[in-house]
């Protein structure tokens, strides 16, 4: 029965007064599991989608006698294996369909690394941007994280199926590719916190208030590439680092310090000259001393840009390994960021931050890799055919 | 506006049909992350409760000069962080509180390991059970997933929330104990599907439908030690072993071989004599050429024991490795059964699967331990007074 003030509803006490006949509550209230998120459209999935609880990033090398022939194949084939996961249906020979049902906001984004377009005979056809980053004095960059001829980004709010969906993914590329890296990274999960509101990373700090907002025509017009190839209009691309956190050194830090050098409140991510997460940063205020409040060599003040079209959308992930038999934890951002182009917007953040960032003395990039994310497609087309038909 | 048929709450659509007057859904109806698990109490928490999404199983080796008081010392550090911790505050000297406030059903099971009774001096007080398992013939055990002093045992719904438990444990323990291995698993998240569904593991089966029910007598029965030792009556044995699915092959096997091999269909989960999940098998059931329906070599009739004092209560997770470059899976359980007695309970079940079960040509043990898992504790106690006080 329900007659106001709190309502149970799947066992879960929400805020909603309900007052008045009404059926029996449904056995569950949520179907987070359910949620489709088209594959289909202008833009692939996956970039412009709300964050997912779980992500695996997948980088794989093209065999030796993989050309533009096997490549088209290759993409036709996850193409379809994709369409049919991100509506909760088991692709072809998918020796576990019953896995498939709970899509949970599976997308499955598919980036090409610098190689491919060699691999393919297409070097012509490679975006001018699309080059590993130059190396950055902060880099301490591991082979085994770095680099990759094609992305498979796998992210979902339920882990079962972001695991089925891979292994489904990397059956299909067996004979057309190894396995170079796997990244498995994770947020909180869905349910657990409003929707839309500002995540924590390991570090504890509020980490996405600076980005362009979804949906918005800044979004658009930072991230979706509307210049360079005629291929990669409407697609993106995307940067792909490994950053360590120095957690142990960061655990020992002051919030005064940890907060100085970001450049915002560690409590509700409000930056240092105001009073609320959203209030823009005022980089020109000064303490009663004379010193800026948010200092020049603040993450946020390194970070930030001017013109809407050099900013960048950050989409990033934790990860966290097993720690080390003395305790180390082995834990940090699987950092993503995407935009229309890397040189023009990426590098010049990445250089200040590289030349001068007080937060580098708690994060070290580890790996590195660059993909040209092409547009999507419609249901008689695929990932990657403008460039590789 | 509320007006009967489906109901949209926090942006998920229901299967509710609500009339009358109503306020304004809330901004989320669901708030996951806030449900947090009584910590204190006759029984730990972690093992009747009904399992979360994500877990990690670490294992941690006392250093050598850790003797009994030492081990007092620590457990009375990690009971009061994981006091704090499962109620959504933050423990003292957390670096970072804010990761504190999402207790998302976070539960933290301590289990004690054989050595550790020897480091504490009362190897008298070491229950008789609790022994390394033998070796069985389908064993490939590695020593990195075998073996250990104390367990540690979180589970939470939400990813950040055991990272951030796991790192503030670890972090406790450092002068202590020395991490052995660590163990992440995961099962489908929380609001994906119905509450108290059975869960599908990697291989797609449903696995769980032959457990004692949590909070019925016979759970209780099986589970809750009453004898030997009194430190450890309330308390319960862990066996965790890790095991491989050999999914490759699985892949391979068409479902009728499936079947067969665990007696169970792969759609719903009924036994091969039944239509429901839920119906009992007949192990006497005949088909038309007098062969039993359910095969003597099936693994729930080798698994299945008559006694409800000898049954035990599996609480496994999914674990997903990297895949080889090769795209080989790296994929299994993390196989953890609780019951009073494991000489009495799990042992006989082990040796009759080791002995002959269809199953085995997919599933390898590669890992093993045992834990003696002490009582619950009241606020003003801790974890193991009964032992080590
Ligand atoms: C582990 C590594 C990193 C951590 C922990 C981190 C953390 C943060 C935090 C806490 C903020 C402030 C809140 C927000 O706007 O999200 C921020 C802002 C930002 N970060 Fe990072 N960051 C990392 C690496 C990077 C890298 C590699 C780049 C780009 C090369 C980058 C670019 C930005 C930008 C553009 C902003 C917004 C600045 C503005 O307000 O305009 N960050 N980051
Ligand atoms: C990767 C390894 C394993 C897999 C995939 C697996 C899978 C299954 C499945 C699908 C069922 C039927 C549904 C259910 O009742 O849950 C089942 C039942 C069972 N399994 Fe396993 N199992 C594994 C290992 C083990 C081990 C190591 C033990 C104990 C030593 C065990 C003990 C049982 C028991 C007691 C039952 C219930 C039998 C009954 O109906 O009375 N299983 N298992």
């Amino acid at each position: 029965m329900l007659t106001g003030g709190a309502l149970t509803v799947g066992g879960v006490l929400t805020g909603a007064a309900v007052t008045g006949e009404a059926p029996a509550p449904p056995k569950s209230t949520v179907d987070y599991g359910a949620q489709a998120v088209p594959f289909h459209g202008r833009h692939q999935a996956g970039v412009e989608t709300p964050a997912q609880a779980h992500a695996t990033f997948l980088a794989l090398d093209l065999r030796p006698d993989v050309d533009r022939a096997a490549l088209g194949r290759l993409m036709r084939l996850l193409t379809d294996d994709a369409a049919r996961l991100t509506r909760g249906t088991a692709p072809l020979a998918d020796g576990q369909p019953e896995l498939a049902h709970v899509p949970a906001r599976l997308t499955v984004t598919f980036g090409f690394g610098p190689r491919l377009f060699d691999a393919a005979g297409l070097a012509a056809q490679r975006p001018a941007t699309l080059q590993p980053l130059p190396a950055f004095a902060i880099d301490k960059l591991q082979e085994r994280w770095s680099g990759g001829d094609l992305l498979i980004q796998i992210c979902a709010d339920d882990p079962v199926t972001v695991a089925h969906a891979q292994r489904m993914l990397v059956k299909d590329s067996r004979s057309f590719a190894t396995v170079r890296w796997t990244q498995r990274g994770f947020r909180r999960g869905r349910g657990m916190q409003d929707d839309g509101v500002t995540q924590r990373n390991v570090l504890g700090q509020l980490d996405g208030t600076g980005n362009p907002a979804p949906g918005s025509a800044v979004f658009a017009g930072a991230v979706w590439t509307d210049d360079g190839p005629q291929w990669l209009h409407g697609g993106t691309t995307v940067v792909v680092r490994r950053i360590r956190a120095e957690l142990e050194a960061w655990d020992a830090a002051d919030t005064v310090g940890k907060e100085f050098a970001v450049g915002r409140r560690l409590t509700d991510g409000a930056p240092l000259t105001g009073q609320r997460e959203n209030d823009p940063p005022d980089f020109a205020a000064k303490n009663p001393i004379g010193f800026p409040v948010i200092s020049e060599f603040s993450h946020v003040a390194r970070a930030h840009v001017v013109g809407d079209r050099q900013r960048i959308f950050r989409r990033p992930y934790n990860y966290d390994e097993p720690p080390g038999p003395d305790g180390t934890a082995d834990t940090g951002l699987i950092f993503a960021a995407y935009q229309r182009d890397i040189g023009a917007q990426f590098l010049p953040i990445q250089r200040n931050l590289a030349e001068a960032d007080l937060l580098n003395e708690w994060i070290t990039p580890i790996g590195s890799a660059v993909f040209a994310v092409p547009p999507g497609c419609e249901p008689d087309g695929w990932i990657g055919q403008g460039l590789l038909a």
